[in-house]
Formats: C-alpha cells, structure tokens, sequence
C-alpha cells in the first residue's frame, strides 16, 4: 500500500495511491485510518513529503562497493546523526544551495519510517516496528562540517531532506536496489545488500540506545557514486518498488526571486 | 512566568507555578491559552519536563573559565549537535547509566525554549523568538563518542536530557549563572558571560542554517566543572532565577528492577 501527501487548491491530503488515483484517508496513518470516500486524480495534485517526520535519524558512510569489500567485522559505533525536521521538502521542489557555497552533494538512500514505539528490539523483530519506506535524498554540503568530525551543519540546511514520492507499506527492503540519475544519467545504483550495517542491525543498535517513536525516519545510507552538483542540476532519486523523488538544484539568490 | 507541566493521580496537566501553587491552564503556551480556574498544590503534584521538545539542538565547549580567556575570534562552525526527543525526563527521575559503562558526565546548561518560527533572524532581534528558559542537563557517555568524532550516540541514551523544573518567561539570559552541586558539593557556577559563543550570535547562526520552529530547545553549552558520576551520584542543576533540576545516577540493571 502506498500512502501519500498531497495537496490540491491549497488544502493538504492524506491519501493511499493506487494506479493514478489519490484515495484520501483520515485518521493517523500509524494507528486507525479510514477511507473518507473522496478521490483525487494524480494529475490534479501536487505531492508533498509523505510524512512529516518525528525525527530524522541518518547513518553515515554505510555502502561498498561490492560484496566482497563488506568487512568481516563491524564497527563498534556506527557514525549516526539527526537531521532536523525542517530540511524536509517533497518531490519537485527545489534543493537550495546555501549561500556562499556553488555545490553540494545528493545522496539517494532508502529511508525507514518507524511506525511503533521501539525499545530494545532484537535484529530478528526489527521489521515489526518498521510502518513502511519511502526515498530520501540526503543532501549534504561537506563544507560546513566541522574540523572535529562534527557533521551537523552540514547537513542541516532547510531543503536537505527531500522524502517521497509515497510511502510503501509492501516492500521487502532487503530486495531493492537504491539508484540516482543526475540530469538522465545513472550515478548510483546499489542494491541494499552492499550496506555494511544492514537494517535490522542498525534499528536494532538505535533501540538499544533511544526509544524510536512513530514518524521517525531512519535514512540507512547512499551507496558509492553520490556527487557534487551545482544549481540547475536535476536529481533522480528511485527505488524502483517506491518511485522516483525529484528535485532540482538551485541557489538561494534565485529562490528569493520566486518567493 | 513560569510554566509547568505535572502530574495529579495519573493525569498530565499544563499550568503556570505562582508559589507553592499551580494553576491549571488549557491551550498551546506558544499560542493562545487560558486558566481553565482549577488550582493544585505542588506538593500533590509530580513535576514533569516543562515541555515536549520538538527537536534539541546542543552546542558544544562553549564555556570559558574566566572572561580574559574569551577568544577574539570566534569558530567559523560552531560544533552544534541534536538530541533525540526521548532522552526527556524531568526533575527528580533518575538518569539511566546504559549497560557495559560504569560512568556518564553530568553538564547543567541554561535551556532556550523558541516561541516562534524563526529563520534569517538578525543577532539583534534573536530575543523576540525566544518564548522562555529552563534548566538542563545534557548527560554524555563519551565512551560511545565516535573516533571521527561523532558525538551522536554518546548524547542520545534515554534518560539523557532532564530539563525542568519550569520554563521562565521573565529571564535576563546574559544575567544568570548555571551552576551544578554534586552530592550537594559546587561543581559548576559560571555566568552566561563567560560563554564562548553568545546566546544571540548562536541562535541567529542556527536559524541562517535551518528553520527554528515552535518547541525548539537550545541547550547553550556547560561551564566548566562538568565531571564523570556513578551511579547513586546525585546531580542538582540550577539556574537560580528559574529552579533547581535534581536528579539522580542509576544503573540500567537497578532502574530494571523497578519497571
């Protein structure tokens, strides 16, 4: 099942997609929902982010290239950070470049989204807490992070954090592979089985230190291939069982311009 | 004023603590809100965090000993980090050191609370987003810091960010003092003064990165003086014109024992 957000003549839906109709709902996607009857055409809406995040928890550095390179053992800490919930934007709106800066880097990645509250989950359960995935873009400009390592900044940036196009209930995610085409031309294309910490390692560490609420977003990493881009550049993020999330780069100046 | 959250018999309730007294209130404290009429003792009420923080933003060594060590130059990146929304606890819950360490450091921190969404705010107008001030405590495992310096892991255990007992609305942040007691003995007691990074220049470089919104916390950094505890320490953090934040050490296996 697909459940999507979306707007038409300014009011926002929630909605499940089938085919190239938008059946609205009501209620709480991660509790009790129901059909309110109403449909919209696809055509007539504009897609939004598919959720609005409790939070957004990323992890950093978690694809190789090909299997034979995964380690034997892994890290002892994996390198987690937060992303504010205000970078998140929907498909098609534009990536702001920061000021001061011409280029900043895409990362196509499968995104979590936690559907249960998950303390001290066993790797072997994890999926019972997981609500369904969607497609992230984690944007990031290396040149905020900090000397020390820190990568906060960085990454924090309002537009950083395009989600969508859905959110898909039924997907085995450990069957998909992650792509990105840059202007029409393929630059990532990894399958999940290429990450270091595999999913239920890595939700499962998560609980072991922090309770994760519904709404919390996990973005489990980009695979090899992400790039520096500068504005006027589009970015196609796709998992195939999901869709594509696109966006286009642009810089603060001509963004003011449109506002 | 000074807001409050707290529980009688099981229920939550919102209100505004006059004396030993607190008045119950309905409404969003960010927004519109009244006195619903209905009055409780404090001492027949248990003290919850003063609010659900919609995200925490820390930052970090932001203190100096004395003021001739402020720097004349100020870091390009401030080493700002998120804590996750679950690691909230309130006065006088204890603090869960997690399994396999035998120590976590206790830093008491002025709290920022933002009152309005706030983005491009100029260091001169950073006051008027602010709703009010609390105290907290931005409890650290450095021994789950990452080698590449990624403190994310070690600031994020549940139970890590007591903060209480009241938001206050009336407060001269760049005129108080943060102190801690240790088992009643003075650890911390620094003024807002001393802080490397200025209260107005942080929250104005924050929201020229990402947007601020409603529910916002901004722990301002620790002065020195913070230490590691056990388990059994008790930690008292106080800004004086607010209240005092007492909580307790605990190891996971005790705290287990009680649930």
């Amino acid at each position: 099942m697909k459940f999507t957000r979306f707007e038409v003549k300014g009011a926002v839906h929630t909605g499940v997609a089938e085919g190239g109709i938008f059946k609205e709902i009501k209620g709480d996607i991660f509790g009790e929902w129901e059909y309110t009857g109403q449909s919209f055409s696809a055509d007539e809406a504009k897609q939004l982010a598919p959720l609005v995040p409790n939070q957004i928890i990323g992890i950093g550095a978690n694809y190789v290239s090909v299997k034979s390179d995964l380690p034997e053992t892994l890290p002892e800490i994996p390198v987690f950070f937060f992303k504010p919930v205000s970078s998140v934007i929907g498909p098609d709106e534009d990536i702001i470049i920061p000021e001061g800066i011409e280029e900043v880097k895409f990362e196509s990645e499968l995104a979590v989204v936690i559907g249960r509250e998950a303390k001290n989950v066993a790797e072997s359960d994890v999926l019972d807490y997981v609500f369904g995935y969607t497609v992230g873009n984690d944007v990031t400009a290396p040149q905020f992070f900090h000397n020390d390592g820190h990568w906060t900044i960085g990454k924090s940036f309002d537009t950083f954090t395009p989600l969508g196009p859905v959110i898909e209930t039924d997907l085995d995610p450990f069957q998909v592979k992650v792509e990105a085409k840059l202007n029409g031309s393929e630059k990532q294309n990894s399958s999940t089985e290429l990450m270091i910490i595999p999913i239920r390692k890595m939700i499962s560490y998560l609980t072991n230190v922090m309770t994760l609420l519904p709404g919390d977003v996990i973005l489990t990493g980009s695979p090899v291939g992400a790039e520096m881009v500068r504005s006027g550049a589009v970015i196609e993020c796709e998992i195939k069982e999901i869709g594509a999330l696109r966006n286009t780069f642009a810089v603060a100046r001509e963004s003011a311009k449109t506002v």
